[in-house]
């Protein structure tokens, strides 16, 4: 077997209904401060990562009823909604990973929360969880 | 607010019916290899640690169906179960967060997968995700 291609996890991200409400609960039960606060148009949503020391934790919540993550909410409710591990290249990552026949939502890599540079590869080809690739160090966060 | 309780992110967990077949996907698709393999009849689950580059893909099958993993899989399915925050002392950290009204499962920690010393938070105080403490460093993984 080939080294890992996932590298650590650089955040967990949670559906919520309320962005404001959500932060001051992991700001309260968790001491998780605000790093980066974003409307994401293109996503439908609204999110924030919360820090922890070393990792983040990601709020997301939907613009309006209609995009993935409202109909995600629909279904599942509020909660957890994926998992990004940091990989050193994202495109190099997706070619490896098409090349062993994983099932990838985005082909290329395009911007994400913070500025980074981000990939989704679909729930099939993770154990049923939602998995993103997260290239760490490019952005603000 | 304070520093953040929470340090980087140790593990993520997953909820599946076949071990053998949920190692085998971590591997062919994401390289990831088995790092810890235990059977841990306290909470009638078989449970392994794949390691990324800097954390972990926790896998938990069910020994039996009336667990609380067979429970929560016969609501929910296969897939996120709960997420594992490093912290420097579970001790300290379960003391803070009940000073804090956070809802523990373990009111102490306790031995986890690898030889870790663990404790849960209740998902009602952890944004609907079951939330677990790792003491990292004292055990195998």
């Amino acid at each position: 077997m080939s080294a890992p291609l996932l590298g650590r996890i650089h955040h967990v991200g949670y559906a919520v209904h309320d962005l404001d409400a959500g932060i001051a609960r992991l700001g309260e039960t968790f001491g998780l401060p605000v790093e980066v606060r974003e409307t994401m148009a293109d996503q439908r949503v609204e999110a924030v990562l919360c820090a922890t020391a070393g990792g983040f934790v990601e709020l997301i919540r939907p613009l309006d009823a209609d995009g993935p993550i409202a109909r995600y909410m629909a279904s599942r409710g509020e909660g957890f909604h994926h998992v990004a591990f940091a990989v050193p290249d994202v495109a190099a990552a997706l070619a490896e990973l098409a090349a062993r026949g994983a099932e990838l939502i985005d082909e290329r890599p395009r911007r994400g929360l913070g500025g980074h540079l981000v990939a989704f590869v679909h729930p099939r080809s993770g154990l049923g969880v939602l998995t993103e690739l997260v290239q760490a160090g490019h952005g603000a966060a």
